[in-house]
C-alpha cells in the first residue's frame, strides 16, 4: 500500500471574485448546494429539474422545449451544441474576435465539420456585414456560429442582426452565451437564436459546473434528421432528454447521474435572477458598469473596447505602461483578497479583466475595486 | 418578455440513499463544498488541485502522473479514457456483463473504434477464459474494456487476473471502478491498470458530478503517439493536463472554468478515505455486507450473484413473487426516507439494488433498511 497523504481539509479565504469568472456566488446559493443529496431519479428530485427547466427557459426568454442544463461547464456546453447539430462535412461560419470564437472553430473541426472563420479584431465585435459577405460566398453553410459575449476581451456582439442573417441565407445559429446570460439583453426566441449555451459561474453566480443550454424546434429538427451517431455519448441530447423530459410526461429514464448538488444551486441563482426580474438585472450591471468605467477612466485607464460594444459585465481594460501585471494582480489577492482577471491569449500581459457579474455588480464591489487599484497602481 | 415563474427555493428532505448512487454524503463533504467560491487559477486553489491530486493517487494506489477528477459525471470519465486512448480503426475487446459494458461498447462504437464483445450472463462477473479466448482470436486487438464493479447486476470482476491477462497480451487496459473505488480493494499499479475511471457519488460519498482517472505511463504513450486528434475538445487529457499540471512545474493555464465547490467536496471526501485508511474502508464495507446479507436472507430474499463475486458495496437481490416493485420503493420512500435501487436494464423490475456506499454503509443503516424492508413486505 502507498503511504497515507497527510492533508489538512482546505479552508479556502473569502475573496471578492473581480474576475472573468467563476463570479461571487449568492451565499443563498451556496446554502442551497449544500443541502441534502437525493437521488437522481428520486420524485422530488425530477420536479426540482422541472422548475429549473422553467428557469432556465425565464433566462433565456425562450419556450424551447429542448431546455437544460448541461452537466458539465460552458466548453461542454458549446461542445454539445456542435456534436449534437454539425454532421461530418456540414460548413460552419464561425465567427472570431477572440478565444471562445476560436474554441468554436476547433469544436467544428473535432466534429469534422468545415469552419469558414471570419476574423474580426480582439476586442471588435463581430462585424455583420463580414458575415453577411460569407454567407453569400458559402451558400452551401448550414450554421452560422459566434460568440455573443467574448470573454477574453469584453466585446459584445449584435447577436440578434446575426441571427437575422442567419435565417436569411437559411443557416442556424449557435450562440456562446456563456458570460452574456443574465448580464445583458438576451431574447432567444426573438431573435430567433437556434441553439445557445452559457455557464453557471458568470452573471448567474452560482457555483461554477453547469451550462444551461437551449435548442430551437428548428436545431431539434436538425439533430432528428442526422444520418450520422453524435460522436459523443455523455452529450448526446437524444439520450440526455430521456432524463430531462421531452416535455411529453414520459417517465424519466436514467442517462448519467445528475450532479445533484449542483443543480440545487443553479435552481437557486435562477430563482434569484427571477425575483429580480431580468431587465432589473440588466439594468444593474448596466449602471455598475457606468460607476466603474467612470473610476477606471479617472486613474487613467484605457478600455480595449469602444463604448458602443462594451460588456457592462467585463470591462477589459490596459495595462499602463511600466506597470507590472502580475505584480499588481497578486498585490490585490493578497492584500485585498481581491481578484480580477489576467488578459487572454492575445492580450496576455497588456490587459486586466475586471468583472462586475451577477452578485459582483454591487456598488461596494466597485468601489473596492477602484481604491485598491489606485493604491496598488501608485505603489507599483 | 415572458411571465417570470414564481418558484420557492427548494428544500429537499433528508433521505437515507442505500440505492446504486449517489450515496450519502459525508456531512464534512457537505460542509466543504459550501465554502467561499475561490478562482480556478488562485494559487490556493492550484494548491488544493496538487493535494487532490496525491488523494486521488492514494485511492486508486497509483503514482501515475496523469491523474485528475474530470469535470464532469462518471459516464465522462468513461468517455474520456475511450476517446483520448482510442483511434479510428482500433480494437476493444469489451466485456459486457450489464449495463456499463454495454456502454463501453457503444464508447468504442462512437470513437470509431471496432468493439469484439465478451458476453456475459448479467450478474455474472467476466470469466477470464473467455477473454483470453477473444485475446486470441483477436491478436491485433489493442484495447481490453471491462467493468471491475457492475452497478447494473452487483458483480465483482476479477480485475488482477484480467489486467494480466491484458498484459500478456500486449493490450491497454480500460477499466471501469466507478462502483468499486473506495468499497473493494483497487491496486491500480500493482495489477498494471492502464486506465481507469471512477465516479465521486458512490463509495466515496461525496457529491455526484466528478469523475477521477488515471492513465498509466503505457496509456499516455499511446495517446502521446496519435496520429489523429481527440475527438471531444472538452475531454482531451494533453489540453486538460495543461490546467492540472504535467509535473513538470509549468505553470496553469486556462482550459475550462473548473468545478470549484465540488473539488473542495472530492478533496474532502477523499481526505476522510485516507484518515480511515483505504484497508479500513474495504473492510467496513465488507462487514456492513455481512450483516445486509443475513438479514436479507433472514426475509428470504435470494441474491442475484454468487457468493464469490457479490459486491460488498451493493446487494442485488430478486423481489419475491407477486410483490409490487413500484409500490414497495415508493413506501420505503415516502414513510422511511429510504431510497434503494430498481433494477436496471435486463434486471429492471425482477430486482432491487442496495447499496452500502462509503459513508452510508453504517451498522444503523442496515439495520433501518432491513427492518423497513421487512414492514414493507409484511404489507405488501
Amino acid at each position: 500500500m502507498l503511504p497515507v497523504p497527510t492533508i489538512q481539509a482546505f479552508m479556502p479565504p473569502r475573496r471578492i471574485l473581480m474576475g472573468p469568472g467563476p463570479s461571487d456566488v449568492y451565499p443563498e446559493v451556496l446554502a442551497a448546494q449544500s443541502r441534502p443529496t437525493i437521488g437522481h431519479l428520486d420524485p422530488l428530485f425530477v420536479g426540482m429539474m422541472d422548475e429549473l427547466k422553467s428557469l432556465i427557459q425565464y433566462a433565456f426568454q425562450t419556450k424551447n422545449e429542448m431546455t437544460l442544463a448541461v452537466s458539465a461547464p460552458g466548453s461542454a456546453g458549446m461542445e454539445t451544441c456542435f456534436v449534437n447539430l454539425v454532421e461530418p462535412g456540414e460548413k460552419v461560419i464561425v465567427c472570431r474576435n477572440g478565444v471562445f470564437g476560436e474554441r468554436m472553430r476547433q469544436n467544428v473541426e473535432r466534429v469534422g465539420g468545415v469552419a469558414v472563420v471570419v476574423d474580426n479584431e480582439w476586442g471588435e465585435p463581430v462585424c455583420p456585414d463580414k458575415v453577411e459577405a460569407a454567407l453569400v460566398a458559402h451558400p452551401d453553410a448550414k450554421f452560422l456560429a459566434f460568440v455573443h459575449a467574448e470573454t477574453s476581451t469584453g466585446a459584445l456582439s449584435d447577436a440578434k442582426t446575426l441571427c437575422t442573417l442567419a435565417q436569411l441565407h437559411d443557416c442556424i445559429s449557435i450562440v456562446d452565451a456563456v458570460t452574456s446570460l443574465g448580464g445583458v439583453e438576451l431574447l432567444v426566441d426573438e431573435w430567433g437564436i437556434d441553439a445557445i449555451y452559457s455557464g453557471s459561474q458568470k452573471c448567474l453566480s452560482c457555483v461554477p459546473g453547469l451550462s444551461p443550454v437551449s435548442f430551437s424546434p428548428k436545431a431539434v429538427a436538425k439533430l432528428k434528421a442526422r444520418t450520422t451517431q453524435v460522436q459523443s455519448w455523455f452529450l448526446d441530447q437524444t439520450l440526455v432528454m430521456g432524463y430531462w423530459g421531452n416535455g411529453n410526461g414520459a417517465k424519466r429514464s436514467y442517462h448519467h447521474t445528475a450532479p445533484v448538488n449542483a443543480l440545487y444551486a443553479l435552481h437557486e441563482s435562477l430563482r434569484l435572477l427571477a425575483n429580480e426580474g431580468l431587465e432589473n438585472a440588466w439594468a444593474r450591471h448596466r449602471k455598475m458598469h457606468l460607476l466603474l468605467r467612470d473610476g477606471l477612466t479617472k486613474l487613467g485607464l484605457k478600455f480595449v473596447v469602444e463604448e458602443a460594444s462594451r460588456l457592462p459585465q467585463l470591462n477589459t481594460v490596459y495595462i499602463p505602461d511600466g506597470v507590472d501585471d502580475a505584480a499588481v494582480r497578486k498585490h490585490l489577492l493578497e492584500e485585498y483578497n481581491l481578484e480580477i482577471g489576467a488578459g487572454l491569449g492575445a492580450l496576455a500581459g497588456k490587459a486586466w479583466r475586471i468583472g462586475l457579474m451577477g452578485y459582483g455588480a454591487r456598488r461596494e464591489n466597485v468601489s473596492l475595486c477602484l481604491h485598491a487599484l489606485e493604491e496598488s497602481l501608485n505603489q507599483n
